[in-house]
C-alpha cells in the first residue's frame, strides 16, 4: 500500500471532471490536482508548446511526492505523453488511453465517432489509440473548438450550447456512428445536451470514468492503494486567478474546495540551464 | 522624423484590427506587431498575470527599438497601463484611451455603455477613462467572455454569434444607449452582427479607429512621422502556433503576411534575478 497522493493535471477546470470521478471510486486516495489557468487553453496551441507545459506542469506535481501521475488533460496526453514517460519515472495514466479503450469495447458497428479540441484532433493520437486497443474500427474526428469556452462560461445547457453542439455533431450522426469519446475533460459537462441529439442509439464514451476505473485497477494490482479508512485529503494548485477557478471549480465538483492555491510552474528547467 | 517601427502588441490576433487601422492611415510606417498566443487570451486571467505578461511582451518590442509603444489589448491596458509606464522610457498609447475619449465626444444623451472581457469589465479602466474625458456620462459596462472565441473561430457572423450577441446586449438596449465602446479588439469584426442588433440609434466606437487617429496625431505633434515614400515594412511575431495565427490573420487583414516569426518573450526578467 502506499499513502503518497495521486497527481492529476490538466490546462485548467475540465480535469476536475477526472479527479472527481477518482474521487468517487476511490475516496481513501490522497489527491493534489494542479490547473495551469495561467495558459489556458492548450487545445488551441502547438505541439511543441503543450509538449513544454505538460513537462513543467508534471515536474511540480513529482516534486510533490506521487505515486501516480494522470494527465487529465486531453491535449496535452496527446501531444506530450511520449515525452514525460521519458522525462519522469513515476507511472503516468492519460485519459487517451482509458478512453480509447473503453470505445473500442462498447461499439457494436466499428463506428466510432471522436469529439476533442483542434489540437487533440491534429495529432491522431486517439485514432492510433482506438486502433491500438481494437480490430477494424473506424474512426471519425470532429474538433469542437467552441466547447471549451462554453462549459468555461457555463454555458452547459442554453440556447448557444445547443446550436454549437448542433452546428459540430450533425456531420458524425450522418456517420452512423454507435459510439462517440467525449475526447476533452471539459465536454462531460455538456453530456446531456449531447446525448439529446445523438439519441439513445449511440453510447457517448466519458473519458473521465474510464480513467478512474484504470486507476483503481493499476493501483491495485500494484498494490499502491491507500488502505487508510478516512476519506483522503484534496490539495488544488492553480498557476492564476484562484478566485475563478474556484467558482467554476465548485460548480462542477459541487462542494467547496478545502486547500487552493496559487503557484508557479513555469521556468524551472529554463532556469537551471542558464544558470550553469 | 524617425523611420523606426512603431510596437503594437496583443494577446493574439484581435490587435490586428489596431494594426490594420494604423496601416491604413500611415501608410509610410513600420510596423512590429507581436501576438503573445502561447498564453491567449488575458481577458480570462488574473491582473498580476496580465501585469507580467504585457512586461514581457512590451520587453521584446522595446529591445527591437520602435519610437512608440501601442498596446493593442483592452485587458492589458486596463491592467498593466500605469507599470508599463514605469518601466519603459518610450511613448505608450494604450487602445483604451482613444476609445474612452471618443465615446465622450460623441454621446449626446450622456448614456455610454461598454462591452469587454470580464478582466477589463472588473478593472473599471472604461469607466474611469470615459469620466475624466467627459462631463456628466453614465457607463454601463457588459463582459462578453464568448465573444473573443467566437472571433478566434471565425464566427463572425452565424446564428451561435447572433445568438450570442443577444444574450450580452439586451441589457444594454433596455438602458438606452447612445453609445456603444467595442472595449476588445476582438469585437470590430462582430460589428455588422452587433450594429444590427442595436439599431441606428447607438453610435459603435471602434477602438481600433480611435487609436490610429490618436496615434497620428501623437506622431505627427512629436514630429516623428516616417517620410519616407514607400510602403512601410511589417513584421508579425508570435510566441505560439504560427500557422494556425497566419489563418486567422489573413482573414483579418485580408492579405498575406510578408514576415512572420515564432519567438519567445518569458523568462528574462526571472533568468537576470536568479543567475545574479
Amino acid at each position: 500500500m502506499s499513502a503518497l497522493p495521486i497527481g492529476i493535471f490538466d490546462s485548467g477546470v475540465g480535469g476536475l471532471t477526472v479527479l472527481h470521478a477518482i474521487a468517487n471510486r476511490l475516496p481513501h486516495e490522497n489527491l493534489i490536482y494542479l490547473g495551469d489557468t495561467a495558459r489556458v487553453p492548450y487545445g488551441t496551441k502547438s505541439a511543441a508548446t503543450v509538449e513544454r507545459y505538460a513537462v513543467e506542469d508534471a515536474a511540480f506535481l513529482v516534486e510533490k511526492g506521487i505515486k501516480l501521475l494522470v494527465v487529465a488533460c486531453n491535449t496535452a496526453s496527446a501531444m506530450a505523453r511520449e515525452r514525460l514517460r521519458r522525462e519522469f519515472d513515476v507511472p503516468i495514466l492519460t485519459v487517451l488511453g482509458p478512453g480509447a479503450r473503453m470505445a473500442a469495447r462498447v461499439t457494436r458497428n466499428g463506428q466510432v465517432g471522436v469529439i476533442a479540441t483542434e489540437a487533440t484532433v491534429e495529432s491522431g493520437a486517439y485514432v492510433r489509440a482506438i486502433h491500438e486497443a481494437g480490430g477494424d474500427i473506424k474512426v471519425i474526428q470532429q474538433a469542437c473548438p467552441l466547447f471549451v469556452s462554453l462549459v468555461e462560461e457555463g454555458e452547459t445547457n442554453s440556447p448557444i450550447t445547443r446550436l454549437a453542439v448542433e452546428k459540430y455533431l450533425t456531420g458524425l450522426q450522418d456517420q452512423h456512428i454507435d459510439t462517440l469519446v467525449l475526447g476533452c475533460t471539459h465536454y462531460p459537462l455538456l453530456k446531456p445536451v449531447i446525448a439529446e441529439l445523438m439519441g439513445e442509439g449511440v453510447t457517448l464514451v466519458d473519458s473521465a470514468e474510464a480513467t478512474a476505473a484504470e486507476v483503481e485497477t493499476l493501483l491495485r494490482e500494484n498494490a499502491l492503494l491507500n488502505e487508510q479508512t478516512a476519506t483522503g485529503e484534496r490539495r488544488f494548485y492553480v498557476t492564476d486567478a484562484a478566485r475563478r477557478f474556484q467558482r467554476i471549480a465548485e460548480r462542477i465538483f459541487g462542494e467547496p474546495l478545502a486547500h487552493l492555491e496559487a503557484v508557479e510552474v513555469w521556468g524551472h528547467d529554463r532556469l537551471q540551464k542558464s544558470c550553469q
